[in-house]
């Protein structure tokens, strides 16, 4: 019997936290938003996600049979230490308005157990903007997000990954935030998804990057204002690049 | 001084020229197009394209210095006789409802001059399905076709590839025939365009391949009903693509 | 529990069979043999693969609990029936002097089970020339075969690729037949394995490609006259790519 | 008429400067030389390189037509001020044991012109190891160097690559320094040659990376001991490089 592969998810959880909304808020503001609708917003990440986002990334993996844990922002060293990243095989990754609070010796200590020992590495949505998988990559990792809900299709652009497993050619997500290309990464080593919106916006949702002994799968859907991580063909992929990154665990 | 590049312009010839529109009217008819309406759209291809899509695609390349000539279905050796081969640099192809039509042993000359002999090809819409390029890929080349005007939007998703020089972001055509992931190829060496409808239908537009010792673009925007060669973007990318398919003429 | 994954080992069983061996000394002094090295030779390869270089590939297969059977090129449909294609989710193939009488029709059947419904292939050594890796390749497939005793050492370029789990980081099989670069197949999705020889030469020995639904891996090493299949290593290589090969099943 | 490319070579230059000697010398002896044989090697650099690596690889350049400069560490903001970076195109960079001396800030601002405003960027030899080239790829680039002098055999797997225009299937340098897979780099976007070496050793010596707006080429062969960059199929491939990386210059 093999011993099920161990997941940690982390998440800022600030949008969903009493305590962040003043800075929440204002952030939201100086990109635009009236006092008003700052207020609403961050109100309604809290009903969405009454527990954290976290907690909605996890619940479906434990009832698949891995082994999950969550840490936090908040936590000492973030959740993070050396113990837990020694007991994770693959590190789920939400994160989006504070990644720099995220301390840099501690990136670079989930850095090496990524490069050096093999760990798994899935970031999801403005994941992308971390410390870690900006490092990852060498570039910017920037992109245009358009600060708008948009129902999204995602498209499996390679039908036969095992990330794509049990997916249908294509799918929706009612509302997302909008990400558009050009998106400044390397080359994936795989891209399993394309995903487009009624604006003519597109984007590689899904890619696979080995770096060092590790695999990294970065999925683009997300955004604290929409219930994206319930819905059942988002735990798939989530599921399924979890088994991906394991590394053979 | 450099000799220009020698490319030619193959195109099947039958939509623009009424001495096939019967077939072109049968052919439409038996894809559930009313007989009025298949009078109505073969007509309207010759008004676009008077002299043939080919030489649309010839004109501009002409003026841009390039050493052109055109060949086309009819002609003995389709046009395409080995002479006429050893005095091509690149080929662009355009073909689209008698793939079936072509003389397996041409395009087995065709194949051998493009892997042995290293003459670019630059298939062009449903040039995808000719024969020529699905030896080239080993795989069906299928994609789901979707009869419908819309517009479509071209993203850059390699800014600096060559074949992107001189584009924006992403550009518009106004009306073009669908076509929709997943396309059965093997992963391009480059994935330089991915185009989106409002639909939300995407596909991989413009896609690089090196075969043997030729260079290969397939370039998706086409359709026979629609002035989609005349527009500058388009132009720009096709010339673009033989500069960089003609393998360092 | 899992049903095993269903392997055949298809072998093209000329050089190790008595009835022919006058077509295989005749081939072999076409190329430079003498009549008395031919012969040699020959019965050499009955030596070390008495019960045919299919039977040695299926032994380690089916102690490790795949469910192997194999296959020739003188039963009847070349034992790769449609039934058996059904039944089969990997497909081993070694061949080497007679690619030219597998029948084009079986040929096109297997191509069919791979791409289109996903059965995992895996040629070896000069399988790199059968009608159906040619085929998936779109190239010629040559490669500069050097008929000389070497030693090959195997360096995993990708260490974390499932089909370099449990070796090293390289491996030296003590003798084998020299291929060497560049090898005239399209650009791999990953390359696993490189080798060279004492004499400098180097070859992409293991090799990814996705074609359609169909995972192919190429693995180069082999010979009729070495014991190559007996090796420890190889037969890791060659279970780590069926297991990848199978698509999940 | 096109103005030249403008190329910087930048240098570490300490081992072939006597007011580095004490330093050079004492860090080979710390890797296993005895004082007789440091001294030996430091002086025989000087021999053959007696203006500086950066002279012998800037002289060729010259000499086709391209606008050369050279820059060194010991050199006020290491030779790579802010407008020289403006007025280069192409970046060669050697170094080899000082690379923890060379400024974070000037590496960053390296990094920049590459990843944002598409400076080309040429390491060589151990400038796999400098801060840029590291930033660049996300992974920690280690390589096994064997410090042995040892004729090393390059090949051209990818023959119709521009970086291999006027190269033969292979070629040889008489001595080089050993460096052997695996190399921990992302798979690169292209592999144009490969390396080996008597020994069996074997290293992916011509890689391309597109990183941001910029070309990444990491050409192998270096070793301040032998007249590497006087040969002439080397001078070839550090050219064809420079009209790549030059990004349409």
């Amino acid at each position: 019997m093999t011993a099920p592969i161990r997941v940690t998810v982390w998440n800022e959880f600030w949008h969903e936290n009493p305590i962040h909304w003043d800075y929440v808020r204002r952030s939201w503001m100086s990109h635009g938003y009236s006092e008003e609708s700052a207020i609403e917003e961050t109100e309604g990440v809290r009903e969405i996600y009454p527990d954290g986002i976290h907690a909605a990334i996890a619940a479906p993996l434990r009832k698949q049979g891995f082994n999950v844990r969550a840490a936090t922002l908040d936590e000492p060293e973030h959740g993070l230490s050396q113990t837990v990243l020694e007991e994770t095989d693959v590190l789920i990754w939400w994160g989006h308005i504070v990644h720099e609070r995220f301390d840099d010796a501690i990136a670079e200590r989930v850095y090496r157990r990524i490069v050096d020992e093999g760990m798994g590495f899935v970031p999801l949505h403005w994941g992308a903007g971390s410390k870690v998988f900006r490092k990852l990559m060498g570039t910017s990792c920037a992109v245009t997000p358009i600060v708008n809900a948009a129902p999204e299709r995602i498209w499996a652009i390679e039908p036969e990954h095992p990330i794509a497993r049990g997916l249908g050619t294509s799918f929706v997500i009612p509302q997302t935030e909008i990400y558009c290309e050009p998106w400044d990464v390397p080359t994936p080593d795989a891209v399993v998804f394309i995903s487009s919106w009624p604006g003519g916006e597109v984007m590689r949702s899904g890619c696979c990057f080995q770096r060092g002994r590790g695999k990294v799968f970065f999925f683009r859907p997300g955004h604290e204002t929409y219930p994206i991580y319930y819905q059942a063909e988002v735990q798939q992929v989530i599921a399924n690049a979890v088994r991906w990154a394991a590394n053979g665990v």
